[in-house]
C-alpha cells in the first residue's frame, strides 16, 4: 500500500503532512469505555486522547473532526454534544465538520476523531531515542488504571483518579516545549512498560526501567502503596496520557518530569527496583485490541 | 460548540484549513452497505465518497487516515485491505495513519475516513450558487440506484450498473477543472433532488429541476426506461457521486456536464417535466441516517 514519508510506517502515532500534524482514534462503547459511563465523559475522553496524540508531536490543536454513530438514545446524545463541547472550549480547538450515521439499536456506541495540529518546528518521532539517552515520563502513572477499577465498581471511589480515567488531560503545552529538545516523544496509552518496549523497538535499542522511579501520586500511594507490587500496576495498567521522551540524560529539561530508565544499544526491555533485577510481568500493558 | 470559519457551519462537505481540505466519512454495515457485499468493494466505497468530497471542492486528494472497526474476521479484513490497497493505488494516495480497533463479533463493522486534500485555488462551497445561475450536473443519475436493488437481488444484474453502486467514481479531475469557474458545488451522495434543495436552501435561492433534462445512462433506460417515473426513481436514488454544481448558464465549461435546472430568488424546490409541473415525491432522496 501506498505510503507517505509522513506517515512513518504507520508507526507513529500522528502523520506529518504540509506543516501540519493529523491523528485519528476510534473508541467503541464496550472496549474503551464502559456503558455506564457518562457521556459527557465519553466525548471529553475522546477529545483528550487525540489532543494527546498531537501533544506528543509538540503540535497545537487546530481543529477535529467527528465521526459519530449514534443509537437512537437523545438523551446520551444531548449529554455527550455537551461535553464535546465543553472539551473543546477547554482546549479551544474548533469542530471543523465530520460525519454522523446512525447505527441499529443495541449495536455498540463508535466514535471516531481526527485531531488536526500545526506545528512550526520538529515533530518528534518515538523512533529517534539514541543510547545513552535517559527515558523520561511527565506527571504520575498509575492514576488513571485506579480509576477504572473505580469506575468498574472494583474499588471505593477517589474522586482524582477516577477524574484520571475519565477526563484525562493531553499534556499540550508540556509537548510544545519539549518538542524542540527530545530525540524521541510518545503519550502513554497503553501502559508504561508497554509504550518505553514500542518507543525502544523503534529505535532499535534495548530500554531499561528503574520502577523504583516510576512517578506515583498521593492518590495511587494512598490505595496501593508505593511496594513494588504497585509500581508494577501502574506501570502497565495504560489510560495515563503522560509525554514519555527520550533525552540526553544532562539535559536541562523545560517542564517538570521524571527520569526512570535509559536506553543502551541492543534490544528489549529490562526491569529494575533500586539495586535488584525483576523479571518482566506476563502483561506490559492493556490493549484494547 | 466552537467553530472555525473553515467549518462553514458543519453545512458542508469538507472543511478547510491552511490550504488543505480535509472531510471525514463513516461507513456501517447494513447501513450503508450490504453484510454480502464484497470486502474489497466496502473498501473501494469508503475511498471513493471521501474523495468524492475532495473532487467537489476542487481538491487533490494527498493522504488518508483509516478507523478501522475489526470484528475478528480475519479473511474480511484480508479481503477489506487487499481493496483498500488497490483503491489508493488507482488515485495515488498515501495511507497516512489512523486507528484500529476490535469490536464484539456481531457487531455491524464501522469504518471511518479522513481523506485529505491540497487546492491552490479557491474550494467552492455549496452556499455559493446566485439567482440566475443554471444548474449542471456531471455524468448519468440513478445507475449506483439500480445496482443497489440489483444487489440486494432485487433485479436482474447489470454489470455497469452494480459497479456503480459498489465501486464508484469520484470525480477528481472535473472538480479540479471546475472548481475556478463556478459558484457552488457539491457531490450527489443522498439525491439528486435532496442534494439541489440543500444547495439551493445553503445559497438562499429557489432552485427548479427539469426531470426531463437528468442524464440517464444507457443502462438505466434498457432497465428501467426513460419515462417520468424512471427519472423520479433516478433524481432520488442517491450513491451517484457526480458533481453537481452552479455556474452561469452561458459559460463554457471546461468538462462535459448537463444542464438539468436553474436558480431564482425565493426558497424551496420545483420539479417539471418539459412543459408539465410536477409534484414533488414524498421522499426526495436516500437518507442512510
Amino acid at each position: 500500500m501506498a505510503r507517505h514519508p509522513g506517515a512513518r510506517d504507520l508507526l507513529d502515532d500522528a502523520a506529518v503532512l504540509d506543516g501540519l500534524v493529523l491523528t485519528h482514534d476510534m473508541i467503541a462503547e464496550g472496549v474503551h469505555f464502559l456503558s455506564g459511563d457518562p457521556a459527557g465523559d465519553v466525548a471529553w475522553k475522546l477529545i483528550a486522547v487525540n489532543l494527546s496524540d498531537l501533544a506528543a508531536k509538540g503540535a497545537t490543536p487546530a481543529g477535529v473532526l467527528l465521526g459519530y454513530a449514534l443509537t437512537a438514545d437523545p438523551e446520551w446524545e444531548a449529554a455527550f454534544l455537551a461535553g464535546l463541547g465543553a472539551a473543546l472550549a477547554a482546549y479551544d480547538v474548533p469542530l471543523l465538520g465530520g460525519d454522523t450515521i446512525s447505527l441499529p439499536v443495541g449495536a455498540p456506541r463508535t466514535l471516531g476523531l481526527t485531531a488536526i495540529g500545526r506545528t512550526d518546528g520538529p515533530a518528534p518521532a518515538r523512533s529517534g531515542a539514541m543510547a545513552g539517552d535517559a527515558l523520561f515520563v511527565t506527571g504520575t502513572i498509575g492514576d488513571a488504571g485506579l480509576g477504572l477499577a473505580m469506575a468498574r465498581g472494583d474499588r471505593t471511589v477517589d474522586p482524582t483518579l477516577l477524574a484520571a480515567y475519565r477526563r484525562p488531560v493531553p499534556r499540550i503545552a508540556d509537548g510544545r516545549a519539549l518538542a524542540p529538545i527530545v530525540h524521541a516523544m510518545m503519550d502513554v496509552s497503553d501502559g508504561l512498560l508497554l509504550d518505553a518496549a514500542r518507543m525502544a523497538e523503534a529505535s532499535g535499542l534495548a530500554i531499561a526501567i528503574d520502577l523504583d522511579a516510576v512517578p506515583l501520586s498521593k492518590g495511587f500511594r494512598a490505595t496501593l502503596g508505593s511496594g513494588r507490587d504497585a509500581r508494577l500496576t501502574a506501570a502497565t495498567a495504560g489510560d495515563d496520557y503522560q509525554l514519555l521522551f527520550a533525552a540526553p540524560a544532562d539535559i536541562a529539561l523545560p517542564v517538570a518530569a521524571t527520569r526512570i530508565g535509559g536506553f543502551a544499544s541492543g534490544g528489549g526491555l529490562s526491569l529494575r527496583d533500586g539495586a535488584d533485577s525483576v523479571a518482566l510481568p506476563a502483561r506490559l500493558g492493556y490493549l484494547h485490541g
